[in-house]
């Protein structure tokens, strides 16, 4: 089945306190989402990789993607005002209905071969396929009241992506106008009704937001050479 | 008021893969457990130090403190069966009721000065003081059924240590029988009926459980060092 992904970059950047978005911020002396777009095409070089990016970034992109000789094919299509709204472009730039998608955050460069592999799998088999990854603190939840009641950890997952899903389902569960709760694919696909199906994401495939962060892909990227 | 730290180091390492226990391993050239150990008395040199460590270890750890010429002041106490246990042992040693005791994961080596002073501060004057971070990804909560339902994030806190509390009241809430749901400090406080208070930890207050942590560590130390 054709294999497709998203690499969803939309963000401006500004929560790192620097005037170029971090997607663009090197790690081990390459761009982010270099080394994320690398990771699909490394793990099966026939997924079809479109990244979404702000519009008015394209010609910084391209030099960037000429500066570094970088190789990897992929289709440019413009982010829009939010997550939803960039995602949605993405889909909609993939004409054909058959295949399985895989939904990634482009700052997340460290998600695993295998991880990407599975994904794509179970989303075949499953119609999707969310990467998640269990809790190693204890976890409390806020009540109004200004409370805070313990909550049993072995029931959480935290929720990364790629979240891979059913091409033809996805795309119609996108035709709905936003809500405030779609925080990732998964909640935009449960709107219609249908259950997510969950998969073991890996560790170290962290979201970079931070500076922190930035310097921990940096060792990350380092240890993966030394 | 009189002010108490507990590291709480009772568990044999075996989840690490090592035949030491993860918090003897060097991280910088010194033990994790000296780190942890200096960072309570350069945030306050008054605070009191005592150490819960199994005792089958004591000799050991005795060795490594002459091997790092480690100054810093602190009593041996023998750990039990169980963290809960440990932490009971911990108290009871403790001969004063009057003051504030913070109990602190030995593993935790980089809880933030500001972090421990407010810990401390805040413990003083609401009885208690739990150290919680929000969450940086999306969350889900695991059903009986194999389904899975999106969480709003924020209403969630991963909870750290210190978890700091008034001396008096939680050697008491520490009489009681050992439950299943005791996973932390807090949780045996509460189930005294005594609300817990919340107060901001710092991200990189990491609980070093596996050997990717520990390579997580020795980066963060070289870090702050160069």
């Amino acid at each position: 089945m054709k294999k497709y992904a998203l690499i969803v970059a939309g963000g401006s950047g500004t929560r790192m306190g620097s005037p170029i978005a971090k997607q663009y911020l090197p790690i081990g002396g390459k761009p982010v989402l270099m080394h994320t777009l690398e990771k699909f095409q490394d793990a099966d070089p026939e997924i079809e990789l479109t990244l979404v990016l702000p519009e008015a970034d394209f010609p910084f992109w391209k030099k960037l993607c000429e500066e570094h000789a970088f190789s990897v094919p992929h289709h440019l299509v413009p982010g829009g005002r939010s997550r939803f709204q960039s995602v949605k472009n993405g889909l909609e730039s993939l004409k054909l209905n058959q295949g399985t998608v895989a939904i990634h955050d482009g700052v997340r460069p460290f998600v695993s071969r295998e991880v990407i592999l599975q994904s794509f799998r179970e989303a075949e088999a499953k119609g999707s396929a969310i990467a998640v990854i269990p809790l190693k603190d204890s976890i409390r939840k806020l009540t109004d009241d200004g409370r805070s009641i313990f909550q049993e950890r072995q029931y959480f997952r935290l929720v990364q992506t790629p979240q891979t899903f059913d091409l033809s389902k996805i795309k119609q569960a996108f035709k709905v106008q936003e809500l405030g709760h779609f925080t990732d694919d998964a909640t935009v696909f449960e709107h219609q009704g249908w259950q997510v199906h969950l998969i073991a994401g890996n560790p170290e495939n962290i979201k970079i937001t931070t500076p922190e962060d930035m310097e921990f892909a940096d060792f990350l990227i380092g240890k993966k050479r030394g």
